[in-house]
């Protein structure tokens, strides 16, 4: 369905309007019908032969046409010795051999008329001087012949639709995660990667990942525009370290941030540490104070770490956007209510107090000695049918708050698994978005799936809990387009 | 061992200086030698039953005397109609039955002589005027009879030494912790009960653990004079939601800061919620901005959540303090690095920069392409040596940083187990703190083994070890006195 983009050339994309271009002119990277990988192997641990076991595993049902002048075969597929002798242009070429030898390769590919690179290699503006040399040289090229290139120095492409995988990294060392909404776009390659891990092992589903390493031409803005026309994608996550130029990544940023919500993290934040930045790969960082506004501007919700990052997706894409910051919390403990009452006044989110005619009301349905204030402890005896009673009062019957968070503790007396279906009810019923806050431990992570089956996400701690909620109202656009 | 102070009366308690009561005062109810449980039961689920069978399974060897008038026999214990029927006067007494009938049952403790008593029993003052009424009562009568309480309305002791349990919660609930340095004071009982259930799924051991929930007599401050003096005691954890009495607060929090870690956690910190914080165990807050400066004025170790509390009390109790605030950040992963550096400048810590000899000196011992930038990214390919190197060199050799932030990410090509002696060598030789940070994966927590079993904590998420490694250089005192 992807499919009546395809292949777009650059000449188009330089002239039309950036929301236009994204999608059309990333659109053979993300669903090529044809790949070569240029420095395939088999020989075990090389890169070349990873990125094809990788390819393989992911069931990648396109064309692979391995490149290597020293094979005629790997496994059953045909080896070629070099790019120009393909028995056709593939819509996608993979780059893995060393630095040196890139620029000369990717003349190849400029004579084969091969338009979607992707370098894989390292060793270039990251490594100093010399790379930088080699890197402005393939810049040139790549310009000269109008060549779409991401990297150098990356992982490329992971695609659970086209099941395009790219990246080097074996599935013993980074876990794949399962097909879903959200997709990915980072700088930093070991970054994404390990977010990929954290997504599989949190049951966070991704729809595409990108890696543009050292982006002498495809960069963030690129992707945010792909992404934002991308209807496979329903929210966007991107690490930044710097981005290649401002007014192009506002003008992106606003524009994928007006069509779906956009998580950002920028590292390379304060100044003592852009140095470290810089030889990491070759970006310059810029004044955090201009990042922190333009993503503010654009609508950007900005997170602090790989966990946040992560739950914020997953919160974000699982349920509806809260359109205020009114908190009821309701539980079966006092004092981790009121711990999470703390963190969310730390966090800007209001905790209302429950007037009396609201408390009188929901004491109908609730223990004599349980708390109806916010947040209202139904105490270790309380019953699921308590929680729904408040909830479904509170949220439904009224709009006493616009977020509920559900303190899950299981082995209580009256705690059932139909807390599941009663929590997806109350969320259906108001719209409203209700995050279910637990303490790690054995009996909470066996239970994880009472929620899960439900489509409605966990948070094994109050505090990751509470910046989800905070999070969600960022989320809110005014309206309900997706 | 603690033997030689067991059972002090109260009237030595009020006149000796603050240092002097706490300890032994609360002897009888960590450390006693017979226990009375006035309510027992053999009915399952009720409360004296799940008391009785938490004491047996957590292998108390003093001698139990259950009480209860329509038993008999509870399985080989005889049971005793009333306390006045006891054969002794046990060391403790443990009260389960119906608020109404505890003022009645404590006249009769009186008459007996017993002297220290745990009111579990629910319904005073957190039920609203009625329930005050009965605990002013139950306060007077215990005043005039020179009886100490613990409660009402609290789950009381759990003592990994003694090997009391009175906590009527089933394990099935809240896994007990194995034995350890750290001991728990709290207000509330589920959320202490939930702190235990979360120290065992962490690893963290535990000593000894107090709930004196509405605490008529015995409180926090009570709580930390006996820590303070308690061998068994490394590190102590406090949750409050308000004091009983300022100074004398101030004053225990203090001593007990002098002689060992204290880490707090204060809910109800807003107005807003100091209603709802009243209803939970009849606890008025008092102004939060006034709690924050009596912890920084006693040198307790502020946290904000219940993972946050765990983390600190096991980074507290396992590594050497940090003398200062630099932090030397060492891993395979430039962006997790960055995120570091950015989470650690956040939190008030510092990233030096390493000056050009470090910087060359380190070459020495890491790959080309690795960066000695702290940050230092050894890359992907970097081995256990290289981080060995780079550590010994920069926390060891020289005086670069007062914290070492290793990042484990394991299937590295050059990972190996052998990272865990590693590292336990270099906090050996530097006297530094190490913080393990890791992200939460499959890989990651099969491993944490490695570390643990060499006495060094794992951190699951950047955010998590940034948050410990600050905490640690709060936890300085200008001298290595335990």
């Amino acid at each position: 369905m992807l499919g009546s983009h395809r292949i777009v050339s650059n000449e188009s994309a330089n002239v039309e309007p950036v929301e236009m271009q994204g999608r059309k002119s990333l659109e053979s990277f993300f669903n090529p019908r044809s790949v070569a990988i240029v420095g395939a192997s088999s020989t075990p641990r090389k890169l070349g032969t990873l990125v094809l076991q990788n390819m393989r595993l992911q069931s990648f049902n396109g064309d692979i046409y391995p490149v290597n002048p020293k094979l005629t075969h790997i496994g059953a597929l045909k080896c070629y010795r070099r790019v120009s002798e393909l028995p056709c242009i593939p819509d996608l070429s993979v780059i893995l051999i060393p630095a040196g030898s890139v620029v000369e390769a990717l003349r190849e590919h400029a004579s084969k008329g091969i338009k979607n690179v992707i370098v894989m290699s390292a060793g270039f503006k990251e490594m100093g001087a010399d790379g930088e040399r080699l890197q402005n040289e393939l810049q040139s090229v790549a310009r000269e012949n109008r060549i779409r290139i991401i990297g150098p120095n990356c992982l490329g492409i992971y695609d659970n639709f086209s099941r395009l995988d790219t990246f080097f990294i074996p599935r013993s060392l980074i876990q794949r995660p399962h097909y879903g909404g959200v997709s990915l776009a980072s700088q930093s390659g070991s970054f994404v990667a390990h977010l990929m891990d954290l997504a599989s092992f949190e049951h966070l589903g991704i729809s595409r990942v990108i890696n543009y390493g050292n982006k002498i031409d495809i960069n963030e803005s690129d992707a945010l525009n792909y992404f934002a026309e991308d209807p496979k994608t329903k929210v966007v996550g991107i690490y930044l370290e710097g981005v290649t130029e401002g007014r192009q990544f506002l003008r992106s940023a606003e524009y994928c941030a007006s069509k779906k919500p956009v998580v950002v993290l920028k590292t390379g934040k304060h100044e003592s540490i852009a140095n470290a930045l810089t030889s990491h790969t070759g970006a310059i960082a810029g004044s955090y104070t201009s990042y922190k506004a333009a993503f503010r501007k654009s609508g950007l919700i900005e997170v602090e770490s790989e966990l946040e990052f992560i739950d914020t997706c997953k919160a974000i894409v699982s349920l509806p956007a809260a359109r205020g910051r009114r908190v009821l919390i309701v539980g079966h403990a006092g004092g981790l209510g009121l711990t999470v009452a703390d963190l969310c006044i730390s966090e800007g989110l209001e905790i209302p107090e429950t007037k009396k005619d609201l408390a009188e009301s929901l004491k109908e349905g609730t223990l004599p000695y349980a708390s109806v204030r916010n947040p209202i402890d139904l105490t270790a005896s309380g019953s699921d049918g308590s929680a729904e009673f408040v909830l479904e009062r509170a949220l439904v019957e009224r709009d006493f708050a616009d977020i509920g968070i559900y303190l899950a503790l299981w082995g209580l007396p009256q705690s059932s698994e139909r807390i599941g279906e009663i929590l997806s009810g109350i969320i259906k019923r108001s719209g409203k978005p209700v995050v279910v806050a637990t303490l790690e431990g054995k009996k909470c992570v066996d239970k994880r799936s009472v929620f899960e089956s439900k489509g409605i996400p966990v948070f094994f701690s109050l505090e990751r809990a509470v910046k989800v909620a905070k999070h969600l109202n960022e989320s809110y656009r005014g309206t309900l387009d997706d």
